[in-house]
């Protein structure tokens, strides 16, 4: 090694030790007498000194160098005079006998700091300079730790990890694959697979029992921000198992994390079926750090002359805590939040309860004191709470009134990134009805299983049918989901008639699948994990992006590589292939 | 879960325990008035006991499952009367009371013995069957288990683990890359990574220090027996370290494997330059685990008139012991040996040290008996040894003669699959001299540093400069290599100058890794090792195949799921192409 230790290991205890680091020049100090320089890598920065009296050319040496270059220093360990509390090694400095430049550096085009003056695109051009930096580093040491004990928890729990093809077969449904050329093979192609899924359910006809990889899917998306082309998913699969060990297992593997990774307990996961989730959230997928739960009001507040409500499918509020004192701005500023088209909503009513015991509300006309006041008792709400209501078709005024109260948990700071609300969403619908295909489409895919009691509607009333499928949901976040899967012949052809497939199309789709069906599959289900996003809830970040190394821009661009970037005509020819030019 | 315990977990202390166990009838046996049923999973076989006279009709249900089907059984554990001690579970057996058939099957194709009748198409088309057997179950085990502790040592040693994008960028320089097209970007691809070469460079120059990744990459190359287009490799780089410091980081990694998933203390490696290798056995990834190493002859034997040794630039021979008994049979079938094409050579010279102290050779006049003796002496042979002698060109006479020296090892029974001889082939020459480009290739990549001793010699007598480079091999198996890295941008350009690309192809080729060499790179090194060639080293196999879950053919298919497949035209339309029809 070109170094006896690191720069951030070194304390108080190590004074006197003749020593060698290697590392980075972050910052340097010219004091007069004395040049002081933070050396950094990857473990810290401890401080170098350099004395102008004791050795003059080596100091003068020392104050030549520039931001970055890569040094490597010989000194013995000295208790500073100057301690600095805020550093690990703050104890201690170099002082150095011995300098010797590695490599110069040009001046970076950004600073290498915890906040740097980069702006995005330059940091992800130089992406390797930003990785240089405290955040970026620590957010792929959190990413490692999490793979690692992933990896030991499942491991200990029997799960074998099996490496399944990357080169697969395109398949229509779902989607939209990569494709890769084959050069063998004329006219013939490779994709990239969407998720394992398949090989999955292969493996356990195989016997295999527990499955589970940490593996990069792929999906070629019109990107929507945040979103990446390839991605990492923490894909699982068990055998002889129904919903509860499954949810058993990964919420363990969850709290496994938690505890291991942030040293954190988490309490057991709630359960909540779809169905609530959207009659209380609004939501699939809800924030549950705090509370604001939907009030259903429409037999409380039809019939009173307001057209609005008297025509509306649903009514429902919810109670805002303390912001009873909400100003006549205030809420024609939330009125006009509300109406983005983001929300989408037509208009909102406030019942405002103030401080003095006082009602205000932008619908009094229409309701005695005794009616408003039997409102804010539903609503359980006390002087200084603010009720906010929407009122249209049920789906679209729940999800307006669902991202009403993620706003306003996020404008009253209830939605801390360092509390963890967990939970599983369970009994989603097994099928959707797609209007303009005029058929259902399965929701999760059509090898999801349904729940046993609401298997024989599948035949008669499909719209019904609730799966057996869950997801994973912490703070808001759909961090995974899955299935227990139909592994009988028979209950697949129903769910193939009531996805309106014959025979014939289910065999060309899925056909090796079906085949291995036939050599007894066992009863099995499993989950997938994105493991970004399990990143960035655990690195308290909103963006995936920040928890990949090199990541690509919402144009599937890799700007540092400038990729995808044009090829060869011999290399095209090679692979049987001419670019369209009419189109591109 | 749908079982109390594993088929592989019950034992004599189990006995009277009510269990549920679920998993495939491997086999039955009526034997009158019992039937008894093997039950496997994953985790073993145990037997299952049907009474007639206590319950013929479960007994009669018993009577018709098939093989394959997939059970569930109730039961309790009882003390064998017959006790099998070569199974885990021998000692007991379920007297089942109740019978769940989970699933039918029809009649697999092969049979799922440990010892199966299919063939290797039919095994690859059923895969998932094929997985069924112990035999391909146990590779994976080992897999996943060599994966793990693969990661567990390289994380204890401080390395993170790193995702590198798989979406990447073509190169020219190399094997041919796998294209993906780009659908945002007309005209357009990406490229699949023949290695994260430079995403681990990139690594190391923002500060990461110890990189690794256990990761596919992807060559489309003309497949010969036991390539695949996508394989594994545990891919690593440290940073601020000397060639000492890998070679001792990634012996340490082996000898952990070797313990903790074999049980086995390896000897320290063996070092060996590459010039050694090839002058004692003829080939830069010797097997060592038996001797038989190369004595040069040419200044004992030339001049005594035989002329096929007069004109040879290499005379070489190796001792086989216990062979001076080999009839004149044996010796022609050997001398055909060597001439098979695959070898090349043009003849084979022996020398028989019988016995009983007689000499006989094939060139017996051309030398006195006294001669002989010397030669004999020369080669510390001992009566009933074989001298077998190649003579010519003298690296075609190097291989030859070290694929015979295999050969011979093997029908010794010299090549034990449960020994493993470890070793660091050092010093590989830096540059290749191609002569149809009339130029210099880089033996490994154009980022390998010279030996420092060498570096010198780069600008004056590039065909002379040794790499700083090293291959790990075992038993004969590259297992995988690596090089310390240049960073210094000076020698970088010489190298450059050396291969013939001028600075600008240089910088439109290495342009990304080129910039960010100006922003401080440190000193830096690496390996890469073959992580399917590592699982069958393990397993005791030749075939990487066996260690693959879902592998491909020779002609890059997988037969399974039929793929590459043609897609739709809408998808190619999508994609900005069209299929080249002159040439498909």
């Amino acid at each position: 090694m070109l170094r006896t230790h690191t720069c951030g290991e070194l304390r108080i205890g190590d004074t006197g030790k003749d020593v060698i680091l290697a590392g980075w020049l972050q910052r340097s100090r010219d004091l007069g007498g004395m040049t002081f320089i933070d050396l950094r890598d990857r473990f810290g920065i401890t401080q170098l000194a350099f004395n102008m009296e004791t050795d003059a050319t080596l100091c003068g040496k020392a104050r030549e160098l520039g931001r970055e270059f890569v040094l490597q220093v010989t000194g013995q360990v000295v208790e500073r005079s100057n301690k600095n509390p805020k550093m690990e090694t703050g104890d201690v400095e170099i002082l150095v006998t011995d300098l010797r430049v590695l490599n110069t550096s040009e001046v970076p085009p950004f600073t290498i700091e915890e906040n740097t003056d980069g702006g995005d695109e330059l940091r992800m051009k130089y992406r390797y300079l930003d990785i240089r930096r405290n955040a970026v580093r620590r957010n792929l040491e959190l990413r490692h730790k999490l793979a690692f004990e992933t990896r030991r928890y499942l491991s200990d729990n029997l799960f074998l990890e099996v490496e399944t093809p990357v080169l697969i077969k395109s398949t229509p449904e779902g989607a939209r694959d990569f494709l890769v050329p084959s050069r063998i093979h004329a006219g013939q192609f490779y994709a990239l697979p969407q998720s394992p899924q398949t090989f999955k359910q292969l493996l356990m006809v195989g016997g295999l029992d527990r499955y589970f990889q940490i593996v990069k899917c792929f999906r070629d998306e019109d990107l929507r921000a945040d979103r990446q082309p390839e991605f990492t998913q923490i894909d699982c699969e068990m055998s002889f198992v129904n919903r509860e060990d499954i949810l058993s297992t990964f919420e363990g593997l969850a709290r496994y994390l938690f505890k291991t990774v942030k040293g954190l307990d988490i309490m057991p996961f709630a359960r909540i079926t779809y169905a609530d989730a959207m009659k209380y959230y609004g939501s699939d997928k809800p924030d549950t750090r705090f509370g604001m739960k939907f009030v259903e009001l429409q037999q409380m507040l039809q019939g009173a002359g307001f057209p609005l409500f008297d025509e509306a499918q649903l009514v429902a509020g919810i109670k805002v805590e303390g912001c009873g004192d909400y100003s006549r701005k205030q809420l024609d500023e939330l009125t006009d939040w509300v109406r983005r088209p983001q929300v989408g909503a037509k208009g909102l009513v406030y019942v405002k309860f103030q401080n003095d015991g006082a009602i205000k509300s932008s619908v009094d006309k229409f309701y005695t004191s005794d009616q408003l006041h039997q409102l804010l008792e539903a609503c359980d709400a006390l002087p200084g709470d603010l009720l906010l209501i929407m009122a249209g078709e049920t789906h679209a005024t729940r999800k307006a009134l669902g991202e009403l109260r993620l706003e306003m948990g996020k404008r009253l700071g209830l939605r801390n990134p360092d509390k963890y609300a967990c939970l599983w969403v369970v009994d989603f619908p097994l099928l959707e009805w797609n209007a303009e295909a005029q058929r259902f489409f399965a929701m999760h895919h059509p090898f999801t299983s349904p729940l046993p009691e609401d298997a024989q509607l599948l035949a008669t009333d499909p719209a019904m049918v609730r799966a057996n499928a869950y997801d994973m949901v912490i703070n808001g976040v759909e961090i995974g989901g899955g299935s227990i899967r139909i592994f009988d012949r028979e209950l697949q052809a129903t769910m193939f008639d009531a996805l309106g497939f014959s025979p014939q199309e289910a065999q060309n789709q899925f056909g090796f699948l079906l085949d291995a069906f036939r050599y007894g599959a066992p009863p099995h289900g499993g989950i997938a994990l994105g493991f970004d996003r399990l990143c960035s809830l655990f690195g308290g970040s909103d963006s995936i992006r920040d928890f990949i190394a090199f990541p690509k821009n919402n144009a599937a661009r890799d700007v540092m590589i400038d990729s995808p970037s044009p090829v060869d005509q011999a290399q095209l020819k090679e692979l049987h292939l001419k670019l369209d030019q009419k189109q591109s």
